[in-house]
Protein backbone atom coordinates (compact mmCIF):
# COMPACT_ATOMS: atom_id res chain seq x y z
CA UNK A 1 0.00 0.00 0.00
CA UNK A 2 2.46 2.42 0.86
CA UNK A 3 6.53 2.42 -0.11
CA UNK A 4 8.71 1.00 2.91
CA UNK A 5 9.74 4.14 4.98
CA UNK A 6 13.91 4.64 5.48
CA UNK A 7 14.72 5.69 8.84
CA UNK A 8 17.62 7.35 10.02
CA UNK A 9 18.54 7.21 14.06
CA UNK A 10 20.61 7.08 16.54
CA UNK A 11 20.69 5.32 19.20
CA UNK A 12 19.87 6.69 22.50
CA UNK A 13 19.33 9.88 20.88
CA UNK A 14 16.08 11.96 20.50
CA UNK A 15 15.33 9.81 17.23
CA UNK A 16 14.12 6.77 19.89
CA UNK A 17 10.52 8.85 20.11
CA UNK A 18 10.22 8.07 16.09
CA UNK A 19 11.73 4.36 16.85
CA UNK A 20 8.71 4.09 19.54
CA UNK A 21 6.22 5.37 17.13
CA UNK A 22 7.29 3.19 14.27
CA UNK A 23 6.87 0.11 17.00
CA UNK A 24 3.48 1.39 18.47
CA UNK A 25 1.93 1.90 14.36
CA UNK A 26 3.46 -1.80 13.86
CA UNK A 27 5.58 -0.24 10.70
CA UNK A 28 8.42 -2.02 9.28
CA UNK A 29 11.29 0.46 7.59
CA UNK A 30 14.90 0.69 6.34
CA UNK A 31 16.81 1.47 9.53
CA UNK A 32 19.75 3.73 8.68
CA UNK A 33 22.07 4.22 12.10
CA UNK A 34 24.09 7.03 12.22
CA UNK A 35 26.70 6.99 14.68
CA UNK A 36 26.72 11.16 15.90
CA UNK A 37 29.76 10.21 18.17
CA UNK A 38 32.06 9.65 14.86
CA UNK A 39 30.12 13.27 13.34
CA UNK A 40 28.14 11.28 10.89
CA UNK A 41 25.20 13.58 10.82
CA UNK A 42 27.56 16.43 9.85
CA UNK A 43 29.00 14.62 7.20
CA UNK A 44 27.96 15.94 3.74
CA UNK A 45 26.59 12.19 3.01
CA UNK A 46 24.10 13.00 6.03
CA UNK A 47 23.76 16.80 5.36
CA UNK A 48 21.51 15.37 1.70
CA UNK A 49 19.20 13.84 4.10
CA UNK A 50 19.14 16.34 6.71
CA UNK A 51 20.96 19.69 6.12
CA UNK A 52 20.56 20.42 9.62
CA UNK A 53 22.34 17.21 11.08
CA UNK A 54 20.18 16.24 13.19
CA UNK A 55 18.13 13.16 13.32
CA UNK A 56 15.64 11.69 13.39
CA UNK A 57 14.43 12.20 9.89
CA UNK A 58 12.52 9.78 7.27
CA UNK A 59 12.03 9.23 3.86
CA UNK A 60 9.15 8.60 1.84
CA UNK A 61 7.83 8.80 -1.51
CA UNK A 62 10.84 10.35 -2.12
CA UNK A 63 10.29 13.17 0.17
CA UNK A 64 12.10 13.78 3.32
CA UNK A 65 10.90 14.64 6.20
CA UNK A 66 12.48 16.45 9.29
CA UNK A 67 11.66 17.08 12.89
CA UNK A 68 10.44 15.10 15.01
CA UNK A 69 7.00 16.99 15.70
CA UNK A 70 6.53 16.80 11.23
CA UNK A 71 7.47 13.14 11.43
CA UNK A 72 5.55 12.67 14.06
CA UNK A 73 2.02 14.15 12.61
CA UNK A 74 3.27 12.66 8.98
CA UNK A 75 3.66 8.73 10.29
CA UNK A 76 0.22 8.69 12.33
CA UNK A 77 -1.63 10.28 9.38
CA UNK A 78 0.10 7.73 6.95
CA UNK A 79 -1.04 4.85 9.01
CA UNK A 80 -4.71 6.38 10.06
CA UNK A 81 -6.01 2.72 10.71
CA UNK A 82 -4.02 2.24 13.68
CA UNK A 83 -5.78 5.24 15.41
CA UNK A 84 -2.85 7.36 16.72
CA UNK A 85 -4.09 10.28 14.98
CA UNK A 86 -7.57 12.03 15.30
CA UNK A 87 -8.58 12.35 11.72
CA UNK A 88 -9.25 15.90 10.42
CA UNK A 89 -13.25 16.91 11.35
CA UNK A 90 -12.47 14.93 14.95
CA UNK A 91 -12.51 17.33 17.41
CA UNK A 92 -9.62 15.91 19.23
CA UNK A 93 -7.77 16.91 15.72
CA UNK A 94 -6.97 20.41 16.70
CA UNK A 95 -5.56 19.77 20.06
CA UNK A 96 -3.62 17.17 18.96
CA UNK A 97 -1.68 18.96 16.37
CA UNK A 98 -1.25 21.79 19.02
CA UNK A 99 0.27 19.79 21.50
CA UNK A 100 3.01 17.68 19.14
CA UNK A 101 3.89 21.67 17.74
CA UNK A 102 3.92 22.83 21.13
CA UNK A 103 6.81 20.33 21.98
CA UNK A 104 8.97 21.58 19.66
CA UNK A 105 8.13 25.02 19.62
CA UNK A 106 8.00 25.93 22.74
CA UNK A 107 8.81 22.67 25.16
CA UNK A 108 12.16 21.75 24.13
CA UNK A 109 13.44 25.63 23.51
CA UNK A 110 12.64 26.17 26.98
CA UNK A 111 14.38 23.04 28.17
CA UNK A 112 17.57 23.84 26.23
CA UNK A 113 17.72 27.43 28.07
CA UNK A 114 17.14 25.86 31.45
CA UNK A 115 19.21 22.47 31.14
CA UNK A 116 22.43 25.04 29.50
CA UNK A 117 21.68 27.68 32.63
CA UNK A 118 21.35 30.39 29.61
CA UNK A 119 20.41 33.96 30.52
CA UNK A 120 16.36 33.93 29.17
CA UNK A 121 14.98 36.06 26.68
CA UNK A 122 12.69 38.73 27.93
CA UNK A 123 9.86 36.54 28.38
CA UNK A 124 7.78 39.06 25.40
CA UNK A 125 10.36 39.20 22.87
CA UNK A 126 10.51 35.29 23.47
CA UNK A 127 8.02 33.15 21.33
CA UNK A 128 7.59 30.79 24.28
CA UNK A 129 8.18 32.80 27.58
CA UNK A 130 9.29 31.68 30.51
CA UNK A 131 9.91 28.37 31.72
CA UNK A 132 7.18 28.45 34.23
CA UNK A 133 4.52 28.94 31.48
CA UNK A 134 6.29 26.14 29.20
CA UNK A 135 6.26 23.81 32.86
CA UNK A 136 2.79 24.82 33.66
CA UNK A 137 0.97 24.86 30.61
CA UNK A 138 1.75 20.98 29.59
CA UNK A 139 1.32 20.04 32.92
CA UNK A 140 -1.53 21.70 34.07
CA UNK A 141 -3.07 19.80 30.59
CA UNK A 142 -1.81 16.57 32.48
CA UNK A 143 -3.12 16.69 35.20
CA UNK A 144 -6.34 16.11 33.72
CA UNK A 145 -5.14 13.06 32.68
CA UNK A 146 -4.96 10.07 31.41
CA UNK A 147 -3.35 10.75 28.50
CA UNK A 148 -2.60 14.65 26.84
CA UNK A 149 -5.77 14.70 25.00
CA UNK A 150 -8.06 12.91 27.70
CA UNK A 151 -8.91 9.29 27.45
CA UNK A 152 -7.86 9.03 24.09
CA UNK A 153 -4.07 8.09 23.77
CA UNK A 154 -2.57 9.35 20.54
CA UNK A 155 1.09 9.78 18.75
CA UNK A 156 1.48 13.16 20.76
CA UNK A 157 1.72 10.85 24.27
CA UNK A 158 4.34 8.87 22.68
CA UNK A 159 6.40 11.94 21.90
CA UNK A 160 5.65 13.50 25.23
CA UNK A 161 5.46 10.35 27.38
CA UNK A 162 9.61 9.76 25.95
CA UNK A 163 10.60 12.95 26.51
CA UNK A 164 9.41 13.66 29.95
CA UNK A 165 10.53 10.33 30.45
CA UNK A 166 14.51 11.34 29.56
CA UNK A 167 13.73 14.74 31.16
CA UNK A 168 12.94 13.28 34.57
CA UNK A 169 15.87 10.98 34.63
CA UNK A 170 18.10 13.52 33.94
CA UNK A 171 16.54 15.38 36.40
CA UNK A 172 16.38 18.73 33.42
CA UNK A 173 12.91 19.27 35.25
CA UNK A 174 10.72 18.81 38.79
CA UNK A 175 8.63 16.13 38.64
CA UNK A 176 5.09 16.13 39.98
CA UNK A 177 3.02 13.48 41.06
CA UNK A 178 0.68 13.97 37.91
CA UNK A 179 3.90 14.00 35.08
CA UNK A 180 5.21 10.82 37.05
CA UNK A 181 2.03 8.97 36.78
CA UNK A 182 1.79 9.82 33.11
CA UNK A 183 5.24 8.76 32.48
CA UNK A 184 4.67 5.29 34.21
CA UNK A 185 1.33 5.01 31.91
CA UNK A 186 3.18 5.71 28.88
CA UNK A 187 6.52 3.90 28.81
CA UNK A 188 4.83 0.30 30.57
CA UNK A 189 3.05 0.11 26.75
CA UNK A 190 4.64 -3.31 25.50
CA UNK A 191 5.23 -1.35 22.32
CA UNK A 192 7.27 1.04 24.04
CA UNK A 193 9.51 -1.51 25.91
CA UNK A 194 9.65 -3.51 22.60
CA UNK A 195 11.19 -0.02 21.07
CA UNK A 196 13.53 0.26 24.06
CA UNK A 197 14.90 -3.28 23.52
CA UNK A 198 16.04 -2.51 20.36
CA UNK A 199 17.22 0.39 21.08
CA UNK A 200 19.56 -1.18 22.94
CA UNK A 201 20.49 -3.63 20.16
CA UNK A 202 21.01 -1.27 17.57
CA UNK A 203 23.02 0.30 19.94
CA UNK A 204 25.16 -2.98 20.54
CA UNK A 205 24.80 -3.17 16.08
CA UNK A 206 26.31 0.45 15.64
CA UNK A 207 29.05 -0.20 18.45
CA UNK A 208 29.93 -3.53 16.74
CA UNK A 209 30.46 -2.00 13.59
CA UNK B 1 -20.83 23.28 7.81
CA UNK B 2 -18.10 24.08 9.82
CA UNK B 3 -18.95 26.18 13.00
CA UNK B 4 -17.49 29.75 13.49
CA UNK B 5 -14.01 30.15 14.06
CA UNK B 6 -12.79 32.55 17.33
CA UNK B 7 -9.68 34.09 16.17
CA UNK B 8 -7.17 35.87 18.91
CA UNK B 9 -5.43 38.31 17.56
CA UNK B 10 -2.96 41.07 18.10
CA UNK B 11 -2.58 43.72 15.25
CA UNK B 12 1.00 44.18 14.54
CA UNK B 13 2.06 40.63 16.06
CA UNK B 14 3.04 37.30 14.73
CA UNK B 15 -0.68 37.02 14.93
CA UNK B 16 -0.91 38.88 11.43
CA UNK B 17 0.41 35.12 9.65
CA UNK B 18 -2.93 34.16 10.84
CA UNK B 19 -4.77 36.88 9.39
CA UNK B 20 -3.48 36.37 6.44
CA UNK B 21 -4.24 32.98 5.94
CA UNK B 22 -7.89 33.61 7.10
CA UNK B 23 -8.15 35.99 4.09
CA UNK B 24 -6.00 33.51 1.72
CA UNK B 25 -8.95 30.30 2.80
CA UNK B 26 -11.52 33.31 2.52
CA UNK B 27 -12.71 32.30 5.87
CA UNK B 28 -14.94 34.59 8.14
CA UNK B 29 -14.17 34.56 12.03
CA UNK B 30 -14.96 35.80 15.16
CA UNK B 31 -12.00 38.48 15.78
CA UNK B 32 -10.78 39.12 19.47
CA UNK B 33 -8.15 41.75 19.43
CA UNK B 34 -5.75 41.59 22.56
CA UNK B 35 -3.89 44.14 23.35
CA UNK B 36 -0.17 43.58 24.63
CA UNK B 37 0.81 46.93 25.33
CA UNK B 38 -1.64 47.05 28.03
CA UNK B 39 -0.78 43.24 29.08
CA UNK B 40 -4.01 41.95 28.41
CA UNK B 41 -2.10 38.72 26.91
CA UNK B 42 -1.13 37.80 30.90
CA UNK B 43 -4.57 38.54 32.60
CA UNK B 44 -6.33 35.63 33.87
CA UNK B 45 -9.58 35.76 30.76
CA UNK B 46 -6.58 35.17 28.35
CA UNK B 47 -5.01 32.49 30.25
CA UNK B 48 -7.69 30.68 30.02
CA UNK B 49 -7.01 30.37 26.22
CA UNK B 50 -4.01 30.30 25.60
CA UNK B 51 -1.64 29.37 29.15
CA UNK B 52 1.24 30.59 27.51
CA UNK B 53 -0.38 34.29 27.21
CA UNK B 54 0.62 34.42 23.71
CA UNK B 55 -1.51 35.44 20.42
CA UNK B 56 -3.02 33.42 17.86
CA UNK B 57 -5.07 31.52 19.32
CA UNK B 58 -8.15 30.01 17.43
CA UNK B 59 -11.36 28.30 18.97
CA UNK B 60 -13.22 25.76 17.11
CA UNK B 61 -15.36 23.27 17.98
CA UNK B 62 -14.83 24.18 21.67
CA UNK B 63 -11.43 23.20 21.36
CA UNK B 64 -8.11 26.23 21.61
CA UNK B 65 -5.31 25.79 19.01
CA UNK B 66 -1.96 27.56 20.15
CA UNK B 67 1.07 27.81 18.01
CA UNK B 68 1.25 29.31 14.51
CA UNK B 69 2.44 26.31 12.57
CA UNK B 70 -0.53 24.18 14.42
CA UNK B 71 -3.05 26.89 13.78
CA UNK B 72 -1.79 26.46 9.95
CA UNK B 73 -2.13 22.95 10.10
CA UNK B 74 -5.62 22.88 11.44
CA UNK B 75 -6.69 25.95 8.83
CA UNK B 76 -5.83 24.72 5.74
CA UNK B 77 -6.85 20.63 6.58
CA UNK B 78 -10.35 21.94 7.56
CA UNK B 79 -10.41 24.37 4.53
CA UNK B 80 -9.15 21.35 2.28
CA UNK B 81 -11.39 22.76 -0.18
CA UNK B 82 -9.10 25.98 -0.78
CA UNK B 83 -6.20 24.03 -2.16
CA UNK B 84 -3.73 25.12 0.52
CA UNK B 85 -2.83 21.73 2.35
CA UNK B 86 -1.33 18.88 0.08
CA UNK B 87 -3.89 16.20 1.10
CA UNK B 88 -3.14 12.82 3.09
CA UNK B 89 -1.26 10.79 0.25
CA UNK B 90 0.40 13.48 -1.57
CA UNK B 91 3.88 13.25 -1.77
CA UNK B 92 4.14 17.01 -1.01
CA UNK B 93 2.09 16.08 2.47
CA UNK B 94 5.87 15.16 4.38
CA UNK B 95 7.74 18.57 3.16
CA UNK B 96 4.55 20.27 4.03
CA UNK B 97 4.34 19.79 7.51
CA UNK B 98 8.32 19.55 7.99
CA UNK B 99 8.69 23.36 7.06
CA UNK B 100 5.64 24.33 8.79
CA UNK B 101 7.00 22.94 11.92
CA UNK B 102 10.42 23.89 10.55
CA UNK B 103 9.30 27.21 11.31
CA UNK B 104 8.63 26.86 14.78
CA UNK B 105 11.08 24.27 16.70
CA UNK B 106 13.85 25.53 14.69
CA UNK B 107 13.52 29.15 12.95
CA UNK B 108 11.96 31.00 15.05
CA UNK B 109 13.88 30.24 18.27
CA UNK B 110 17.65 30.32 16.16
CA UNK B 111 15.91 34.26 15.18
CA UNK B 112 15.41 34.95 18.67
CA UNK B 113 19.19 33.74 20.09
CA UNK B 114 20.71 36.16 17.07
CA UNK B 115 17.89 39.05 17.42
CA UNK B 116 18.98 39.20 21.21
CA UNK B 117 22.49 38.47 21.00
CA UNK B 118 22.56 35.48 23.23
CA UNK B 119 25.59 33.40 23.87
CA UNK B 120 24.56 30.10 21.23
CA UNK B 121 24.17 26.69 23.41
CA UNK B 122 26.86 23.78 21.74
CA UNK B 123 25.57 23.19 18.59
CA UNK B 124 25.19 19.46 19.03
CA UNK B 125 23.50 20.08 22.34
CA UNK B 126 20.23 22.33 20.73
CA UNK B 127 17.93 21.50 18.73
CA UNK B 128 18.46 23.46 16.10
CA UNK B 129 21.96 23.74 15.82
CA UNK B 130 23.81 26.74 14.78
CA UNK B 131 22.06 29.93 12.86
CA UNK B 132 24.31 29.13 9.83
CA UNK B 133 22.54 25.70 9.23
CA UNK B 134 19.38 27.18 10.19
CA UNK B 135 19.39 29.86 7.82
CA UNK B 136 21.20 28.26 5.12
CA UNK B 137 18.71 25.14 5.23
CA UNK B 138 15.50 27.25 4.39
CA UNK B 139 17.52 29.36 2.54
CA UNK B 140 18.85 26.31 0.55
CA UNK B 141 15.17 25.33 -0.07
CA UNK B 142 13.93 28.84 -1.38
CA UNK B 143 16.81 28.47 -4.23
CA UNK B 144 14.75 25.82 -5.81
CA UNK B 145 11.97 28.05 -5.85
CA UNK B 146 9.27 29.72 -6.78
CA UNK B 147 7.98 28.36 -3.45
CA UNK B 148 8.82 26.90 -0.58
CA UNK B 149 7.60 23.16 -1.68
CA UNK B 150 8.33 24.21 -5.52
CA UNK B 151 5.31 24.84 -7.86
CA UNK B 152 2.88 24.87 -5.55
CA UNK B 153 1.69 27.37 -3.30
CA UNK B 154 0.75 26.45 0.22
CA UNK B 155 -0.31 27.78 3.84
CA UNK B 156 3.69 27.07 4.60
CA UNK B 157 4.59 30.25 1.93
CA UNK B 158 1.82 32.17 3.95
CA UNK B 159 3.84 31.75 7.28
CA UNK B 160 7.71 31.12 5.52
CA UNK B 161 6.74 34.53 3.29
CA UNK B 162 5.16 37.10 5.91
CA UNK B 163 7.44 35.86 8.59
CA UNK B 164 10.77 36.17 6.11
CA UNK B 165 9.12 39.45 5.12
CA UNK B 166 9.43 41.03 8.52
CA UNK B 167 12.79 39.92 9.66
CA UNK B 168 14.20 41.14 6.36
CA UNK B 169 12.57 44.91 7.10
CA UNK B 170 14.03 44.67 10.64
CA UNK B 171 17.25 43.84 9.33
CA UNK B 172 17.42 40.51 11.45
CA UNK B 173 18.67 38.52 9.11
CA UNK B 174 20.80 38.72 5.75
CA UNK B 175 19.01 39.04 2.32
CA UNK B 176 19.59 37.16 -0.62
CA UNK B 177 18.15 37.90 -3.87
CA UNK B 178 16.59 34.39 -3.60
CA UNK B 179 14.59 35.12 -0.27
CA UNK B 180 14.09 39.16 -1.47
CA UNK B 181 12.23 37.13 -4.35
CA UNK B 182 10.27 34.86 -2.16
CA UNK B 183 9.19 37.65 -0.02
CA UNK B 184 7.68 39.58 -2.93
CA UNK B 185 6.41 37.04 -4.50
CA UNK B 186 4.09 36.20 -1.61
CA UNK B 187 3.45 39.46 0.00
CA UNK B 188 2.28 41.05 -3.42
CA UNK B 189 -0.38 38.54 -3.23
CA UNK B 190 -4.57 39.76 -3.21
CA UNK B 191 -5.01 38.19 -0.19
CA UNK B 192 -1.83 39.02 1.45
CA UNK B 193 -2.24 42.73 0.47
CA UNK B 194 -6.14 42.64 2.43
CA UNK B 195 -4.77 40.99 5.27
CA UNK B 196 -1.87 44.04 5.30
CA UNK B 197 -5.00 46.74 5.31
CA UNK B 198 -7.32 44.43 7.84
CA UNK B 199 -4.51 44.71 10.22
CA UNK B 200 -4.28 48.53 10.01
CA UNK B 201 -8.00 48.52 10.78
CA UNK B 202 -7.78 46.45 13.50
CA UNK B 203 -4.80 48.65 15.24
CA UNK B 204 -7.11 51.36 14.90
CA UNK B 205 -10.05 49.96 16.16
CA UNK B 206 -7.98 48.86 19.35
CA UNK B 207 -6.32 52.41 19.74
CA UNK B 208 -9.80 53.60 19.62
CA UNK B 209 -11.32 51.61 21.97
N1 LIG C 1 14.47 20.01 16.04
C1 LIG C 1 14.94 18.65 15.85
C2 LIG C 1 15.89 18.27 16.97
C3 LIG C 1 16.60 16.98 16.71
C4 LIG C 1 17.87 16.83 17.52
O1 LIG C 1 18.24 17.73 18.28
N2 LIG C 1 18.53 15.67 17.35
C5 LIG C 1 19.77 15.36 18.05
C6 LIG C 1 19.65 13.95 18.64
S1 LIG C 1 19.54 13.94 20.37
C7 LIG C 1 20.93 15.30 17.08
O2 LIG C 1 20.78 14.84 15.96
N3 LIG C 1 22.09 15.74 17.51
C8 LIG C 1 23.29 15.55 16.78
C9 LIG C 1 24.16 16.78 16.70
O3 LIG C 1 23.66 17.87 16.48
O4 LIG C 1 25.36 16.61 16.85
C10 LIG C 1 13.78 17.68 15.82
O5 LIG C 1 12.70 17.99 16.35
O6 LIG C 1 13.91 16.61 15.24
N1 LIG D 1 5.25 29.87 19.83
C1 LIG D 1 4.21 30.86 19.61
C2 LIG D 1 4.78 32.25 19.58
C3 LIG D 1 3.74 33.33 19.60
C4 LIG D 1 4.29 34.67 20.06
O1 LIG D 1 5.45 34.79 20.40
N2 LIG D 1 3.39 35.67 20.06
C5 LIG D 1 3.72 37.02 20.47
C6 LIG D 1 3.17 37.99 19.43
S1 LIG D 1 4.43 38.76 18.50
C7 LIG D 1 3.02 37.39 21.76
O2 LIG D 1 1.88 36.99 21.98
N3 LIG D 1 3.68 38.16 22.61
C8 LIG D 1 3.04 38.71 23.75
C9 LIG D 1 3.85 38.59 25.01
O3 LIG D 1 4.42 37.54 25.29
O4 LIG D 1 3.88 39.60 25.74
C10 LIG D 1 3.48 30.57 18.31
O5 LIG D 1 4.03 29.93 17.43
O6 LIG D 1 2.32 30.96 18.19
Amino acid sequence: MTSKIDFYHAPNSRSGGTLALLEELGVDYNLHLINLKSGEQRQSAYRHINPMGKVPAIRHLDTLITEQPAVFLYLADLFAEKGLAPALGDPLRGPYVRWLVYYGSSFEPAVVDRSSKREPVAPSTSPYGTWDDVYNTVTGQLEKGPYLLGERFTAADVLWGGALHWMALFKIMPETPAVRTYIDRVVTRPAIQRAAAKDVEYAAQQAAA
